[in-house]
């Protein structure tokens, strides 16, 4: 089912749902955050035909979102990395895992979470802040429609 | 095409994904932020089919995401507003419009920007925190897996 592509809509949150507004892309790219990188791993984690795997890992390739890289024990088998753009949707991940959280709290308990590498202590919440830094509330904040010339 | 409901996954990321992982649900809602709430405004919007559209809406206002106001100019019609658990997807939007923006960036040059309702002016692009609030790198984060007794 592809519709209408938005790559090059005037609306950046278009252009992002065009790549990754795909249920099962956004689940893969959070499955490699969680430190997946073999096909088989992201079978068994997501439960998809293999099929359908294989189409959603080839189009995060082709988006440069994930890369292949040779097996991490010298293996003829290739595995799927995060690259750049790849991680920086981690607060996309984080804004999403908040609304699952306060928004559904009846899921088992989740059992992750995010911590900072070097620490190992958790990382704070996303915030909405003001151009001055104090922390504001979705109501304060408005689009606003710029005219373009 | 209705796949495997992860509405009580034990992953927050899989049960927002079950809600507005469809591309068209979290386009409506981004159309409702910046002021659209009329059935005929969202289908201009969106160039999407009635029946379409129709079944997005009741998904919508079924999930707790919009609701039904009796329409602001006092007709017959009715409108559709965000509730407050539709205004907390903001940050989710936010982080998608980030994304699009610094990957994207051949898209127009986008027509509208976040704005602090107050003062008018732009609010602060998300920002990945340490605890004790400095700000970090998506490469600084982990996902640690928590064991559950």
């Amino acid at each position: 089912m592809r519709r209408t592509s938005l790559k090059t809509a005037n609306c950046p949150v278009a252009r992002s749902l065009d790549v990754i507004g795909d249920w099962w892309s956004l689940l893969i790219v959070r499955d490699a955050f969680r430190g997946l990188r073999r096909f088989s791993q992201f079978q068994k984690s997501l439960g998809l035909a293999r099929n359908i795997l294989t189409v959603r890992l080839r189009g995060l390739v082709a988006d440069g979102i994930m890369e292949l890289v040779p097996a991490s024990d010298g293996g003829a088998r290739h595995e799927y990395v995060l690259t750049g753009k790849g991680r920086d949707l981690l607060p996309v991940l984080l804004a999403l895992r908040q609304w699952g959280i306060a928004c559904f709290p009846d899921g088992a308990p989740w059992g992750s979470e995010l911590v900072e590498r070097e620490t190992g202590r958790p990382i704070r919440k996303l915030e909405l802040r003001a151009e001055d830094g104090r922390p504001i509330m979705p109501a304060d904040v408005e689009l606003r429609v710029v005219q373009t010339p």
